[in-house]
């Protein structure tokens, strides 16, 4: 999902938001022959996202600095664990320690929110998936920390996919017509994905061929009754309101995606901090 | 800080992540035709902050809709009050919804979190300041949405302000070479910064002539003995660890600024919704 | 599918090719204050497709300029029919003659052989669909026009869908294995597809689960047996040498889709011209 | 005339249109550590062109992957002639295939067309010319193509030229007035052009000293008649209607360039496909 | 040669440049609500030029704006006079002033130049031109306010227009050898322009057709020999050491063309200012 | 202040200018596979400033040329000093050659002023500070000449530093209210200056806490009134029409800044050639 040419891009807009005209501070300090290393440490346990932007930081400052990684793109570190090491001219090294560990530790940090989620999943087959609650301009960096996590995404944007909501429905008079018009002029590689609020919709979504639909804020007792009804003839995807604690009770009801916006949208950065040897 | 064309420019970006190839479900299921109102709520109590973002996001869209702000920018609004009205072509209002809630929701998210610890700092004369620690490209929205909360803006960026740390002081050979060098060359229309870490080093700022010292993670009572050492010399930020717990105690110890990186690194979205009539 | 931000990026960069620094002729012998009228004329039948860019390009141009449409978008002209009227400024409409029809010609000629096809499948169910044979840069225009001319579009982009083709397979080692890998941790919003040379890759992919099966270059028999074995349980497209004359044979043999990447990389420009009153 | 900084943005622009998010597929299926090799066939005889593009692509996916091109650049091939390997790893291979034969495919088939005209012009003084009709956004790579297949470029742009057709002589009264308004204020490098419909305008151009006569749409005879009234005082250019078959014939009149929009508009894409080892 | 999309878009870095995040000073100080009302005046004599990127500083900041023209483009004014009014909120108005006058003083400085120098060729043939010694990204710019001052502009570029000089004579082997490398393939529209150093190549020039010859730092004397040589065979240009002093000696010489990269490269801004009522 | 990221920028811009399409006489005369060496030289004496610059342009065009330094950049050079040396392919060589001077000769040109007045200043501490007044989009290639020069720079942009002037003043109803205003809301990282015309707002500056004030267009003996009452309470910065001639009378008058916008609009190129061997 981090094409070349994406991390570049993204890593340039940082750079040029903090330092488009240098790092005036860095330049009148310290000599330009000055050398020195660095190590990033993950000051609470986690797991790490973001290495190939933090390393391109660097790189798009400074070529001749080097990186050398710790750990895996997304292993799970305890507290302590060296994370990263850079060396070479200092002044790019000083320069860059923001600009990097802004993308590292709230990438980390939704990946880490993630796999605390994943885990929670483990021995249902309920898989925790995204929205579109996104960061703005840093949506697919987002989803590739949930990818990290053990998240599947759902579609990126509104250009990568089929989601039939409520107005869709009401604009179209109904779910069937809805579809058909998605059906007969859409493009057909995407499954078409409804979402419903209640028992008779859901039966008008299984009727008109849905593949995939959202149970949108049902409470458990319907999603239940949602997963009886649908009976494998269609994928189920929870929706709304789900914390760390409905979390094993919904999956339990038996539904194969379980989705959140907090994943994206309330998350905690990871503590990390580069520490100059 | 909103610049028409930076409003301009990250309206674009979010829309062009989000709908490069237009919004294919609504395009597909929704005539052309069809005409809509909404109304974005307030789920939950908070400060409103991005009004002018979501209102571009509709009128990038398209020209025609209508928006209407029933709150001002800033306000602290209970839940369920109703925040801003959209009317016009149904596709457009639809297609924007989701980008103008992100910028919303979080720019509330952070102007709440601001606004609550303002709140704590009343009777004190000490201000709440924010860090370089924000979302790639989103910095000078982030830092806005503080400003919006009550909170004062520390530096934009590498290029905006003199901050010297402790790599710094290394490398200059101490802090008093460290502040010539900048006083010698640098910008003279910013006043100069220096991290220190204990009462040595704050004295050696003071006698160097910083005009803003930063205590960088001290306790208490250290941070006590350095108000009263400096006597007003200097203004003091207190940096490090700030919870809403001990925002109130470091306030009473004197100092003049507390920063926090956690007002944009960790803050919650606020709960807004767009509802259709 | 053509967002109002995508048309005027896309106009941009046609009228930043044509005359970033003004159309200099037009400048030195034209009077600012001359006005005019034009009319753009089908030289030979077809179906016109790209008027909100031709529009755009006038529009961008000169705000004053006037545009009024005489056809609908997608609608069937004969030769000798008026397409859209422009007046206003000289300048300007002479500027803009050559961009606007550089865009309208090429996607009209697009919608055209499109629509030619589609007729051609007329009494069957088959669904022509387009390829990612595109100019570079104009994809989502020329897809557009696809879609104009009556074919339903294939994904956009290789982020936009899932397609195994034979090197996938190869370097997953079989089919199932390739299918596996993408079922776990693949955007689930998506149909899974499969490319396909006989049919023994056939039955492994509708075991493995493959919801759309791509035939790729088979001849008619082979075509015909895909069906029967396939007894509806993927959508199946057929894929290779698709010209007008085989179009109704492989559409008899029952397939689903027929794609070719002639609509895009083959097409002859629609004569359009814009003459002055 | 591909600068090198134009050669990437180019390819930066295709391949954020066909991968901007990563090719999904792929990586999904194919491990980051396979490698592979691949060559470039043709599988139909003509005039290679963008091997440049074509090897941009792959660099700028990945600088690790090794591009060896086997034929020149604006060499004419056979069928089944190999005209470029590239080999590393598997996955950037792959993710490029599309965007690099897009590019490759294009370009050759107009300078196919273009040196098949070219021959055909063989024993006349006469050269093939281009236009401005090209596909948005990428005219100078067309440009380029038709000088590979031995044509020779008009004006690339508005402002790289001047060129008086019938409007401008309309709007300025007469083809005097306008040649006089063009030579006394605009920039003096360029030659001046003047498009004329019969043997009146000729005169009129001639006696004002046009330097290159463009004889719009006239028929064999006016053009040798045009020919022998200039008696080589200007250049003369052949346009409209021009095909293979007329193509001799006009050259035989005694012009000096013949114009074709063709060449850029209505030409079919070389057949090539890359094949793995 | 001020096409509107560029115009925007220079306009648009100039504001990014100055107040990417606003005016701070302004938005603290003034009212959103404070209106307000500037004339820009001249303070000294000079060449008005510049007006439309003045404007568009004021209409990019805030729509609202008004502004009103009190003297033409390229009109000359005298000391004092009032050259354009600015009404509206007077946070915009403020926060444009610098950019537009940066503008309007630089460009009024280049056309006021030129104006003295075009002024000291009156009663000869000879026109001045200028060359690509501008700022960068200026080019046009300033290529532009040579035109407002009565000068004729050279090529922009060198991608638009043809100019052979010592080195690439060297390269090929001789004048004749070049001008047939050019003749033979490069773009016929333009005129073949050739560097000489002296007689014997201007003659060799002259024999091989060029349509251009620039005299390149030739003394008074040389020049004439030179004109007497080419008996308006060719068109010349006198370039090198240009000042206001010899021009008109330079020009009694016989010469078609002087051209001064002074013109762009060392004038002096007109003295502007806005004073607010 | 000339970050890597910003140096590529700006070498992108120029270049897109001036060879977007090539060097097309370089293209049609000189073999590719032609090499040579080429050294830039001073053709009067100067400091050179912008060698980073035009580095990078030939390193853009051709990552296979070799650029080697003979001077530092910052060092004065006699008329006739050699500054730089490129060798390589003679192609990217002539290609480069006017975009590199362009940077180099305006910088230098700039350098060289500033460091004549910095001359100028010796003996007294007053140091020569610059303006907003640049070129558009050149703001921090000219401030860093000023640097290079030995001035220091004042404020980047409206975004970078408070500057209350007489209109902020009149809006705020007084220089207290408008010190108020800033200091209450304003980034706190910004020394607050403060600009006045006469002693009784010179010393409602003071009462209100200014830390700068800017002394506007005032004559020596105000000047040096206006040091003896501010009595190092804030510092002072002498404004408007300085010239080479005033400026030692100024600073003798005691005050800390001297700024000037001649240094950035109206200096004159710094004559350097590019020499062929």
């Amino acid at each position: 999902m981090l094409s070349k040419q994406l991390i570049k891009k993204k890593v340039y807009e940082a750079l040029d938001e903090d330092l488009r005209y240098g790092d005036i501070t860095t330049e009148l300090v310290v000599s330009p022959l000055a050398r020195g290393a660095g190590t990033i440490y993950a000051r609470e346990a986690g797991v790490i996202a973001g290495l190939p932007l933090a390393e391109q930081v660097f790189y798009t400052l400074d070529e001749s600095l080097d990186c050398h990684r710790l750990v895996d793109e997304g292993e799970h570190v305890d507290a302590g664990r060296a994370v990263m090491q850079i060396s070479g001219p200092l002044r790019s090294l000083l320069s860059g320690e923001r600009a990097a560990l802004n993308f590292l530790q709230r990438l980390s940090g939704i990946a880490t929110l993630t796999a605390d989620w994943v885990k929670a999943l483990e021995g249902f087959p309920a898989r925790l998936t995204d929205t579109r609650k996104t960061s703005p301009g840093q949506r697919v960096l987002e989803k590739y920390a949930v990818a990290v996590g053990g998240g599947v995404n759902h579609r990126f944007s509104l250009d990568s996919g089929i989601l039939i909501k409520d107005n869709h429905i009401f604009a179209a008079g109904g779910i069937a017509a809805a579809i058909k018009l998605v059906r007969d002029a859409g493009p057909f590689v995407w499954r078409i994905e409804v979402e419903v609020t209640d028992l008779k919709e859901l039966r008008e979504a299984l009727e008109a061929g849905a593949e995939i639909i959202m149970l949108d804020n049902m409470d458990l007792p319907l999603i239940r009754e949602a997963v009886r009804i649908t009976a494998r003839r269609a994928l189920l995807e929870a929706s709304g309101n789900i914390t760390l604690e409905r979390l094993r009770e919904v999956a339990a009801a038996g539904v194969d995606y379980i989705s959140s916006g907090a994943l994206t949208h309330s998350y905690r950065s990871l503590n990390l901090s580069l520490l100059l040897e």
